[in-house]
């Protein structure tokens, strides 16, 4: 495990499950972000989303057990007043401070200082393990993932945490993560970076097909390595971003594993698609589908789903030049299924972990989702969650 | 039950659950319809769709097994095969029969033809019940509505029949409705008055968010009733149209109470939305939504999944203006959970069918929604259905 120097990371366990973590840089960090489109943002959303047009922050303030959404003026309140204990503990102003929340929408935060108060003490720790499992919620177990490489003689590492279960939840709303590096960057480059890594990441998983009030991901550089500053598209740029892209997708991979109510992990891929656009909303459109997730859940081959999913989303699809594998045995060649290997794609299916790549022969565009089985354990978490 | 005269009807049930099922007006009949969306349609809706184009039809061939879709040129062969066998029992023409399947898709028709000769020597009876019946996939019950009226001392009657479980079976394909009345009125009318009524019936109903390949709604008129013939929006139109909306709403609602797995039916009603597209767009998300559903399967009332469903969707939502009623009864007030009423929305959500209505309070828009709750017997059917 390669953490990264120039942060501290700690997580506290409090009362009624209601969790706090945080990552300092007090000497300042540049900081990237990306945040969920849903047109009721959560107040740590709309907070950050304001916050993070300033140059320099020195704190990402997590809470976990309630979303802080649909709160209204209260929700904003209580929000400010733990911001403001944490800032005076810190010593730090509101404008360097960032903040992120996950759980239950419509209930009003309610911390009491002791916990606060014991988080500011545990603020010079080096834990990102307890940050991990602090901000846990529906989730079974932690995400971590990282990266290191050597460039100027500098060894520069990139180091993620995420919490899901997921998008899957936005009750107890969100998918969260926090991304610390130390590398020496320009906040725009490293804004375009994360912007980069997000979109064949984070956007392409989908467990549910709900996008919570409360999603973020924060990218924080500390420069600690000292290498001398990257720039976009220039030296040092492509290096960093696939050690990047490379956490980001070890991240959404034990997201999509640990959908609530999983039992397999699928990557879905489109290859020889029209277009990029089709290419992506195939992949996405498989990846949301009750009847093709059930089918994943059963380990049924029933290519007739996904045929329809495609679709009922508006896909073209010339059904006789279709192809369909499993990671790589051959099921469905141009539009009728291979009746030599349907004993090697069910064997597949069976396993936890597949790749299903549809050649849709129209084209030269590729697309990817990763996402998850449905089984009726995710019935049974969602049903009876009490609000 | 008021069967409109001028049909013949009947169904019966075949070798391997491959049933046939009739509908006949040898004198001929004025039909119109609406097909599925979905850009892989089945060989039926492919043909049907060229020939609703005539002006009178005498014959509606359906089949419950095999969905015909996805199967090539062969499909389309052994397709015609049976229509030019029918045919030839009916002595009518290719271009006055129009065809419909539900079934697996990708799986190719096998039909004896001792089994098409039945279907043709029952055509001469009334045996709506038998039609309804065969038709059936994995719905629990049959579903038939009417309603009939006297205008110019004539008896009018509009009786319908569907299959569902659903568009929430693209696998089991389908939903398919077929309306009958004894009204004599002009085409152009007919598929008007259709179109209307699917518009606040059928395509308001959700039970998974899957469009079929076969989807398809007929309504056919004997004219036997021999009133001066209707025009549309002219005298005995909106009589007309008020029968035949009844009908389909009433067919949806039985639709949608018998989805996989279904235990309640949930009507989605939203209003004072500011246009009628974001009041119909705020009912689909919500009867969409796998997280609103297995909250009202668990009788759970979880009001931030229906705000993080609007936000995701893209809805403006001042939560502040907003409020949510079951059954008229306030659960949630000026955006904040009405406290007093707590136990009475549980008692409500705990019911086997409810209203649930949301006031957006930013205009004048309403829309409706029909849907059922979300099982973990869902699963189960869709998992190890044999493809």
């Amino acid at each position: 495990m390669e953490f990264p120097a120039g942060f501290n990371i700690t997580g506290i366990k409090g009362e009624n499950n209601n969790n706090l973590a945080l990552i300092t840089a007090l000497q300042g960090m540049k900081t990237a972000a990306v945040f969920t489109v849903n047109t009721c943002p959560a107040h740590p959303v709309i907070y950050s989303r304001e916050k993070i047009k300033n140059d320099i922050h020195k704190a990402i303030l997590v809470n976990k057990g309630i979303a802080n959404a649909a709160t209204g003026d209260e929700g904003r309140k209580r929000m400010m007043d733990i911001v403001n204990t944490v800032c005076k503990g810190l010593n730090i102003s509101e404008e360097e401070i960032l903040v992120a929340s996950t759980g239950v929408i419509g209930k009003q935060l309610n911390i009491p200082d002791d916990e606060i108060n014991n988080l500011i003490a545990a603020q010079k720790n080096v834990e990102p393990m307890n940050f991990a499992e602090a901000i846990m919620t529906t989730d079974t177990c932690n995400k971590v993932a990282w990266s290191s490489y050597e460039e100027w003689g500098k060894k520069i590492s990139v180091f993620g945490i995420a919490k899901g279960a997921g998008m899957v939840a936005p009750n107890l709303a969100t998918m969260l993560a926090f991304i610390m590096t130390n590398v020496n960057i320009e906040k725009e480059a490293l804004q375009i970076a994360l912007e980069r890594a997000v979109e064949v990441s984070f956007n392409c998983l989908n467990i549910d097909g709900e996008t919570s009030t409360n999603d973020t991901v924060f990218l924080s550089a500390s420069g600690e390595a000292s290498n001398e500053v990257i720039k976009y598209e220039e030296k040092g740029f492509k290096t960093f971003y696939e050690h990047l892209q490379k956490v980001c997708i070890v991240l959404v991979e034990k997201l999509a594993a640990d959908g609530e109510g999983a039992t397999k992990l699928i990557k879905i891929k489109i290859y020889n698609a029209p277009d990029k656009t089709t290419a992506k909303k195939a992949a996405r459109v498989i990846a949301s589908s009750p009847l093709c997730k059930t089918a994943f859940y059963g380990s049924s081959p029933n290519w007739g789903r996904i045929v329809s999913a495609l679709g009922a989303a508006g896909v073209e699809l010339n059904i006789s030049q279709l192809n369909i594998y499993v990671n790589g045995v051959s099921w469905i060649k141009k539009g009728k299924p291979h009746k030599d290997s349907i004993q090697q794609v069910r064997e597949v299916m069976g396993g936890g972990k597949y790749e299903l790549a549809i050649d849709l022969s129209s084209g030269s565009s590729e697309g990817v989702s990763y996402t998850c089985d449905f089984s009726p354990e995710y019935v049974r978490i969602n049903a009876h969650y009490v609000t």
